[in-house]
């Protein structure tokens, strides 16, 4: 096992989910939860399942959390319990603290008692969902900072049976096609003599006021 | 005002990152939840905010629900809620629907009673926040598939001072750099010739199995 180590604290959509994955990327992953349904249906897809309560100093002591590379609180609703599991988790010496907040307020609390990184994770698909929205054809979209961003485009019927130079999207829409998905296949380096076909889906980059336009402009 | 009518009913956190997002990308935003406290905080983020249970044919009636191009149902924890305001706006004539599913079985009725597309927000966020946790270096993934992604990395130390034609990652690693993130200025054509400083972040593509490579070789 070359992977870390990894407790996530809090299996409901979200804790399962990264535990779950973790667990396929190759790492070791104590999976944490009061309800013991929730622990019985993680318990085939994680190294370890249990049934404790994380506001429980003991409890965590007993299943020496401080051995933990990574702790994943993601207790959303219940706040005191979200706060107490991270503060307990750094008093015990987890090396790295993610949480997820359901706030502002809750993540300030979350990065004061000592988490290393505070997530938003229905904050954030609520972003990326309502971007895809905006056009049919943005199938997904990650802002790369406040001003680039990247946008998964199914292509519009206007350039099937066009060569990326015929298009010239660079000049006109002021974005770079980086891949051109077709079917299965994905071709990572476009050369300028491609043609988009119909069911192509094209992956660009550009400022995000560029792919805000082609958005409108490809609706 | 050029955009379409939405309405999001249901204004958990996911619910009101949708709502937000698309009113600032220029669309007419309805916003429906039966808690007052929530319809108050969002009113001046939305086109209009009205308190009203989605379960109650009569209310979405007099709102003109049919007007509307796209329905966001956003109810995760609520199932009989959830299918009974989807199921509602499928028969008042929205016409498209994309619903918030707790899990599969969720998924199954809501595609029956006419959803056109079914999201799992949680479970996507959390497979991206593990890929990004098993390399500290890999701040945001997208899947384009089910076997390329995009992965945004911070640079390793070993590359800091060399050029990508140094760096040969193509070959070496089986990925193409997209683009360079230096501070504020992102570089979506690198050349050759471009080098890697300290705190740059690369934007790459590649199949999923060379990107979690060098996920593993740059923790
Ligand atoms: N004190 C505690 N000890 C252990 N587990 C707890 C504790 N409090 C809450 N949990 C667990 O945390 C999990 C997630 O909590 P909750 O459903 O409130 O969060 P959420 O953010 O709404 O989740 P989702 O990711 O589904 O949106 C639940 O399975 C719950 O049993
Ligand atoms: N019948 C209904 N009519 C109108 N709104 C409703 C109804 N049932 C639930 N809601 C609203 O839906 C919203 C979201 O519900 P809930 O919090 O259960 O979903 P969730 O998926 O856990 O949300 P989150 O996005 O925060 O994870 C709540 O604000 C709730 O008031
Ligand atoms: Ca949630
Ligand atoms: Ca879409
Ligand atoms: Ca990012
Ligand atoms: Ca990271």
């Amino acid at each position: 096992m070359s992977g870390k180590q990894y407790v996530v604290i809090g299996l409901g959509r979200f804790g399962t989910s990264v535990a779950e994955t973790l667990y396929k990327l190759g790492n070791d992953v104590l999976a944490l939860d009061s309800d013991e349904d929730v622990i019985q249906d993680i318990s085939d897809k994680v190294t370890h399942a249990v049934q404790a309560d994380c506001t429980d100093e003991n409890s965590l002591n007993a299943l020496g959390i401080k051995n933990f590379d990574v702790a994943v609180i993601s207790i959303g609703s219940n706040m005191q319990s979200s706060v107490m599991a991270t503060l307990l988790a750094k008093e015990l010496g987890v090396k790295h603290i993610i949480a997820k907040a359901n706030n502002k307020l809750h993540a300030k609390v979350l990065y004061k008692i000592g988490a290393d990184r505070v997530i938003f994770p229905e904050r954030d698909m609520g972003v990326r969902v309502a971007h895809n929205l905006v056009s049919s054809n943005i199938l997904d979209y990650i802002e790369l900072s406040s001003e680039y961003s990247i946008a998964e485009i199914a292509s519009p019927k206007e350039w099937h049976g066009k060569s990326l130079v015929e298009l010239n999207v660079r000049s006109r829409y002021g974005i770079n096609i980086m891949a051109i998905k077709k079917g299965s296949y994905i071709d990572i380096s476009p050369s300028a003599e491609d043609m988009i076909e119909e069911g192509d889906i094209i992956v660009a980059i550009g400022s995000i006021e560029d792919i805000n336009k082609l958005e409108n402009i490809i609706k």
